[in-house]
């Protein structure tokens, strides 16, 4: 598939069929999350595959039962979750590099993008859900005080479409120069 | 280009050729930041392009002396600034609804990988810069308060080829189920 065609065309999937996805294409779409860019190098990122269908009803209960994605939990074959190794990412010498701090969010919003293309080229579909509570998710998983979850995605085939929410114009979020002076 | 050779080829390019980028090139790029998915499609991305020479030598004195991108940033005919509103990403009702309060550093990451993609498609090099005086940088755009800069490229065709920094292992970053227990 064409770059440009993956990154219009890929859309949040909410609805998938329990056909389960091969190792070889988890493979490939977890080789997307390895090739990321990220600060220094320092590929900060971490991903537990859950098929487990109790792990994964665990994880369905971490999200608010209004949440449009919550049936897709158990609904597709695999969970990925994403998280990442604190203190890495915008880090020199163990001191934080910027006034951010910790850039492990922007490295890792860069390895959900990958994996989302990746899976998409390949049939796939994903949603990313933020909105869980991340300290029971991390109970679940068994993570590290110095790894955090950040985002989950269900990961499997399709059974509808997603939807293309309405962007922002080009002209409302690009400046030439400089910022514009609001009145 | 195919899209995992684009994930896979990608490189930090840090030589650019002074030949313009039509606005042509610069509006598929922009659209690839366009069409990225963010938390509830709050796109909160904004995006300046800086052509000015003297703003961009203005931004490149934001860098480090030692940062080895710092020549790039006068060298290349644009540098692209990748800012984000606050309070939107990751926020219901104007609260922060997860612990990790604002989402943008997730959102603009995403978008990042679509921009580098996108100009890798194209022909054209990208290399996220993340370490700069932030404050500095927000002074010399006149970014409002409601917004900040959170990374810069450069933006033209490589004068150099890229190098492929060492990625770890599938085995390093990827867990079945659980978080592996460390003794």
């Amino acid at each position: 598939m064409d770059l440009m065609e993956a990154i219009k065309g890929r859309r949040s999937i909410r609805k998938y069929k329990p056909d389960p996805v091969s190792e070889e294409v988890l493979r490939t779409i977890l080789e997307a999350v390895r090739w990321s860019p990220s600060w220094a190098n320092t590929q900060c990122w971490e991903v537990v595959v859950v098929k487990d269908q109790n792990v994964k009803s665990e994880l369905a209960a971490t999200l608010v039962k209004t949440n449009p994605a919550l049936s897709s939990m158990a609904e597709a074959p695999l969970i990925i979750v994403l998280c990442g190794k604190k203190g890495v990412s915008g880090f020199k010498k163990g001191e934080a590099a910027t006034v951010k701090g910790d850039w492990l969010m922007f490295d890792t919003g860069i390895a959900m993008q990958s994996l989302c293309l990746a899976a998409h080229e390949l049939g796939l579909g994903t949603v990313i859900v933020g909105l869980f509570d991340h300290k029971k998710a991390e109970e679940i998983l068994g993570v590290p005080q110095d790894r955090e979850v950040v985002a989950i995605t269900p990961l499997g085939y399709p059974a509808a479409e997603g939807v293309a929410p309405k962007r922002k114009e080009m002209s409302d979020f690009v400046f030439d120069e400089k910022y514009p002076v609001r009145k």
